[in-house]
């Protein structure tokens, strides 16, 4: 069957369950969604895009964008990175303090909220926020072939308004020697980049270069070394969904990152990459609907890395 | 290249590196290996292995044993096992017993103490321990084509001797009613499987069809389904080298299983599986050497799920 | 007004909260006592008994007999038991293992379950869990003035089949070598002296010396030096009472140890002691109408160490 | 013998540990004071003050003031208090934020730094500090009858330079909701009120009334009710020495409480109040030599509450 089909499929597999979970209301922005939204793109290396639903409307990715941010931040610093952030799972939920205190300052990986904030200071020159933002928004569009891509600034706004546990997050690494810039500077690129609204078939397109060991298979440019980008994927792979990373490698078997705006980003190396977008959440903050239309995608692909 | 040369390859480039890491020295057996030995073994689908160093002596597989009941477990009870373990990273060493406490006796992976401590419990039919051990190494001999497999007698004596704290594990869960077999007879069993030996050679051959849909490739025999085998490899890569998975996930990119006898297995989707052993350990328990040999073998072979 | 009068006023007073809190029900011994049942029993220096409703009728002290131990312990091996055994309140609950393993196995206090298991091995010599037990009977009654103080065997048998958080907590302990006997020597101990059973009355009487500086003032009897009694007091306040100490203190203001069978044991320093009884617990296993009697007795003597 | 002989005693008692401990280094106002700094003063209820070494040099009293603004924030809002902090030991150190994320946003006591923030948050209506600091300097004033009471400006700006981890307990409890003003007028308010500077003599006049039932002994005025009075001196005895209060209660048994400029203070009911200073601190941030003077006050006066 081909993948066009398959993705018609799935979204007809997910259709009796739309609107299931619970949809993030910790800010008006996220809180008015429609939860019966769903969208499904695969991207895939000959340029094509395969979409069914609300893959064309954009949504707050969410904690999807730290995989670009730790992208960026590879190519800025280097391994030096990994002097100040883990890559080990946390074992807790995505906003958890106790690690931070077990061991120094230093997060367990760059997906939970403590360790996106370390990465974002990376990203950051001379307390230039602005700049980090252009500069990941440039890579987005480029990488997207799509310069109308955005953060939203009355998201970012209400993060920042809402945003006292990640501001005690930052100030306890900061505590710490553990941040450079300024922590309303890191705080302010970190709500911003939180706030990009992109569509599935935007995502999908954006990380395709994660699925061909670093390189745009339709450009032919090459974004990250080949080891880089297994790493990343590992990351994603071992972090990406916080205390429920493990369920979802055992249900779906590839490298993916969930966002509490209900969007997951998965990559199936050698294949493409798949973005799903639907609102309501499981308990640990993973589109419900999303998840299942991903495993429905895996049976029917064959795209597990496990076999 | 092929993979003979491979294997030969990488043992000349951890050469320099024998001997490296601390030799487990909880118990006398384990404690008295000559920490310059180093093997290394490949088994491929059409029946081959090939082997370096050490390849052909037996040693002590400790928990990377915990694959095999995980797979036996599964096949005696089914997907009931979810139940009373989970399918997450603990985030904390092999035997801590915090995470118990806080979520009421299930442990959080089937790879850690714990959760290995809970499928032995499933392999124990009426109390009977022997029966399940007797179970395990028929079915190990026949994956192995190897009747002369067994487990150390002495260092399951000694584990016994020294198992204050996986018997304080195994009363904690008892006490949230997660036992179902008395104590003493799990942890019998529990001793018995963690004492197995195998060589590189015996290990990488019985686990191969963990790397072919659960499907061995050599005998055509179907040993789990599919869906199984991909979810017990998700397993491994997620929570496979207690609090240094993500690590390995980062380095070596293939779902695998270390115990402190120094041995790991992987599993190559597709490729094969490669057993090492190298008695030498990193803080995290993994061995060190065994680890490089590893990351070195992927290097050439390209066999990283991630690219 | 003088203490005969004060004793009757606060039963008087508890009177329409009888039956309040929720009864133990973890052995069938303890769950099927009459949950109305109320006692109080306050002994003078010169001898006298101020008692009122249950007072003479026995109960199953549990942990308030790990103050008697703690003397015990105190006069067999002296202040080396203090290196196997903190004198910080634990934050946690009863039972809790978290803190063992963070501290190296060794218990925050001898009053919470680990560490009273610490302090009853200090009382076997030899692995003789017997004479351990017959030492602490021949104490107590000598101290009581009554021959016929024993231990409930039944409630110690149903104590131990249902001990597997407990041999957890030694077995954890073990493992870190904090135990010198036998871990089912030393529970046969624990269990046995948990299950004691003494009335109001005798309980009060039997803990009188430690309301004076160490000396029976009936008797003229030195049981400790003055500086070890006080100490005994200090660690009844700051951790009689698991995760409820500050707030006995706040409300009760004196050393006192609460068990799960109901009963409170406190000591008024220069006054005399008090127990009380009554089975039904708050959230943090006190006695819920026996802490509002001491509320009561403490307003209307003004015993409180705090002014 | 006379508390003025025995004061002296003290002093030449502790003579030969003057300097031992470690001075607080994280700021220099601190760092730099001359660690051979010792002073003692004792208040009794006749206004006698019996001094000895540098009892009236002023001196950073640190945590000391919090039992001054938890006084006066039961005085502003009652126990309504109660409702926003706890009154038990937190088994943690002083500035440990694992115990908020469990316990949802709740210090668990007035004198832990977090429960000190949410009490000073207490003191302040409509985001006025300085009227809170005013009213506070007002108030010792009064008390201690010395109207040259102050703070130290630039200790409290180096609180505030140096307070990431004091804003990162701030901003998790604004997270759940536990701060009613602004987190920087909170914080404003806290660094003033711990930069207060007070000799030995003011400090043990200035908090005299605990001692007496919450009513001042000199001039008479009642400044606490006696319930009140006696339970903030409850606290002082469970959690007043963070997580050292355990041994500081077997030790020297009376309520106090510590400061990191290495001052202590202790309410001895009925008798009268003990300041004493010496920068160098024990491993749990109470004065090393502080502590052993008290000890030693404590064994001459047998002023123990616990007999």
């Amino acid at each position: 069957m081909n993948i066009e089909d398959i993705v018609g499929e799935v979204a007809t597999a997910v259709e009796p369950h739309r609107g299931e979970g619970k949809v993030a209301d910790y800010i008006p922005a996220l809180a008015c969604i429609d939860p019966m939204k769903f969208g499904i793109a695969v991207a895939t290396p000959d340029g094509g895009c395969h979409a069914a639903g609300d893959a064309h409307e954009g949504f707050s990715v969410q904690s999807i964008s730290k995989v670009f941010t730790l992208s960026l931040a590879l190519e800025n610093v280097g391994d030096a990175l990994w002097q100040r952030v883990g890559r080990e799972p946390s074992g807790t939920s995505f906003n958890s303090i106790v690690q931070l205190e077990k061991e120094n300052g230093i997060p367990r990986n760059p997906l939970i909220n403590a360790g996106a904030i370390v990465v974002t200071d990376h990203l950051i020159d001379g307390n230039d926020a602005d700049a980090a933002i252009d500069w990941l928004l440039r890579v987005l569009r480029d990488h997207a072939e799509d310069a109308s891509i955005d953060f939203d600034a009355e998201v970012a706004r209400s993060e920042s308004e809402t945003g006292a546990r990640n501001r005690s997050l930052a100030w306890f690494m900061k505590s710490f020697g553990n941040l450079e810039n300024d922590v309303e500077t890191v705080l302010s690129a970190y709500f911003r980049h939180c706030a990009l609204r992109l569509s599935c078939a935007q995502l999908a397109r954006a990380a395709l270069f994660l699925a061909f060991d670093g390189k745009d298979p339709v450009t032919g440019e090459r974004i990250l070394t080949p080891q880089r980008c297994r790493r990343i994927n590992a990351i994603m792979m071992s972090c990406g969904h916080y205390d429920n990373s493990g369920d979802f490698a055992f249900r779906i078997g590839l490298p993916g990152k969930s966002g509490v705006g209900g969007g997951i980003l998965v990559v199936a190396p050698g294949e493409g990459t798949v973005a799903v977008w639907s609102p309501g959440l499981n308990e640990a903050g993973t589109s419900k609907v999303g998840a299942l239309a991903l495993e429905a995608l895996v049976e029917r692909t064959g795209w597990s890395v496990f076999g």
